[in-house]
């Protein structure tokens, strides 16, 4: 029995039917939601404003897209809302219509899935573990020679890798599109110094992405957005079926970007609960790829095989996410999300007891 | 100023916008939402469950899917939940993939908006006002020799009528694809025996999309579904976006389909109500096209320009649908939503003062 039977990690109702235990019981590390819940003026918004649901949401998401624009200074006409991060990754792959795109593997299988509803060709770029699963600049200059466009990871999910800065650069000069998918940047303690989105709205060949439901929590809402040209911000918004951003979704979006207290310590939360659970689990003999965001890709020591950990894990109430289903890993890859300490130890407790 | 300044009724922004009335101000007979609001169980559920916001969706909608199951005897892998009823649209256009369309004019606009995406043709039927804008066995005949798809409203938007039992056999006999919008099919009170939905799952060559968010007034939240042959509901899924449908939504439509009692109020209110507004209208001396449904074509009496009617209409707080905007109605053609008595008495009262 498989739980990524969606696709991916998170889906506690199949984790439920499978193992007997309530969606509640489950300490869940294969999504990589922030540990520290939603901030509390989520509910603050349901409950006061559910009475707004009997309007239509606002088409423009007008109220929204201000207050991204004043929180990231970016002009308000080269940003686009969509219905979650994935809406934008489909829209965008169909407004761009590559020939061929770039992907490196491993990889979030949303692109491709993107890629193969158009019916169009894919370059896999495979990233090495010896280089630690870092895009390497020989890449850039090889891919080149055979795509229109690249679509990666900024991080890269799930290997929790940055582009190095000489490799963006690289990829700035190769002329042709690039969009970076900076879903988990805003865990990122130096996100202001490397997230491209302050080039994206002047440079015609890029596009970030942004997700804002991992790092408030909010997945069930469905909330992401993108910055772009407006000249490309209105050619995917042409695609983009109306009203695709519901009302609740922009309400919370607006308010939870003014919880500077939740940012921050959520950031720096972030920072120290890493070092301390790389170091753990390092312990335990598993290979720990170093991570730029809130995920760790892991190695699992010989013998053992990620869809038994997994199994047994699951048993135990803990879940994690199989690897081997990225295509360019192997089933000796497991992908954990960073929780709070004690949901951690948990963690390291019943890890120690199923490793062979 | 065009108060469809995102092609549709219902934008409050926009109205509140230019004439200076807070939103709550304005009695809004542009938009057709049920006038009895949300049922309570919508505030409930809002408030209950919004922690489940840090999960994602079910991606599978299983509970809300099973519930439309049964409410409605319908097999359940005949099925598709969608971000609202414009998503299903879409997606459904896509899959198709027709080379030529059948619209029926005047008709909902999102149609033509999905099959413009994808760059295919229109063979408009022009509805006659001489026949009460009702679709005509001759209008099918002729339109199938030029046309692979028929994609109609039923009832239709913004005429209100439902297409007779003669006509839906003669398209079910033409072997085209045939899409029926029944999203405002709820409101009609012999629903069971006029909606196609219990055919759509065994004939491949018919769709059925509905909408959730009119009858229980929650279009905020977006949630519509379709029922088809399973082939093509897997077709259609296929080019869905992940997640598409928030948790808000999937858990909102589970519960309101068992709210009986609030089912009952509305189709009562309407049949009365449909009859006596539609009267106090005529009385008024404009013409009333017959409805099937909650919202009434009207034409105005000469030398009325709806654009004017709309302007003087909203200055006094009413908010009314320009019908001009659909292709194959002129400037004497508005469109309301019908009311309670209160406000509808309010609109017969304000409209009977800016009347020329």
């Amino acid at each position: 029995m498989m739980l990524e039977r969606y696709g991916h990690g998170g889906d506690l109702i199949t984790a439920a039917e499978t193992y007997g235990y309530a969606k509640a019981q489950f300490i869940d590390f294969s999504s990589n939601m922030n540990p520290w819940g939603s901030p509390s003026c989520v509910e603050k918004i349901l409950t006061d404003t559910w009475q707004e649901l009997v309007h239509y949401p606002d088409p423009a998401v007008r109220k929204l897209r201000q207050t991204i624009s004043e929180f990231y200074h970016v002009p308000i006409e080269c940003i686009l809302v969509g219905n979650g991060a994935a809406e934008l990754i489909d829209l965008t792959i169909r407004a761009i219509d590559p020939k061929v795109t770039a992907l490196a593997r491993p990889c979030f299988s949303e692109y491709e899935e993107a890629i193969s509803k158009i019916n169009r060709k894919i370059f896999d770029i495979y990233l090495n573990e010896e280089h630690q699963f870092e895009l390497q600049e020989s890449d850039i200059q090889y891919a080149a020679n055979h795509c229109d466009l690249f679509f990666l990871g900024h991080p890269n999910n799930p290997t929790g890798r940055l582009i190095s800065q000489s490799v963006l650069q690289l990829l700035l000069n190769t002329n042709q599109i690039v969009v970076l998918d900076e879903a988990f940047m805003d865990f990122v303690p130096e996100e202001n110094q490397v997230s491209l989105m302050n080039q994206a709205y002047v440079n015609k060949n890029l596009f970030v992405i942004r997700s804002m439901t991992k790092f408030f929590a909010i997945p069930g809402i469905r909330l992401g957005f993108m910055i772009a040209h407006p000249e490309w911000i209105e050619r995917v918004k042409s695609l983009q079926v109306q009203w695709s951003v519901n009302a609740m979704a922009q309400s919370i979006g607006t308010s939870v970007l003014q919880d500077y207290p939740f940012i921050e310590k959520t950031k720096n939360w972030l920072i120290q609960e890493r070092l301390w659970f790389t170091h753990q689990l390092s312990n335990l003999g598993l290979k720990v790829y170093p991570s730029d965001t809130n995920y760790l890709l892991i190695q699992l020591p010989p013998f053992n095989d990620v869809k038994q950990l997994q199994e047994k894990l699951a048993q135990r109430g803990v879940l994690v996410r199989d690897a081997s289903l990225f295509k360019g890993l192997n089933s000796a890859f497991c992908r954990i999300a960073i929780r709070l300490r004690e949901q951690n130890e948990r963690f390291i407790s019943e890890i120690r007891q199923v490793l062979i």
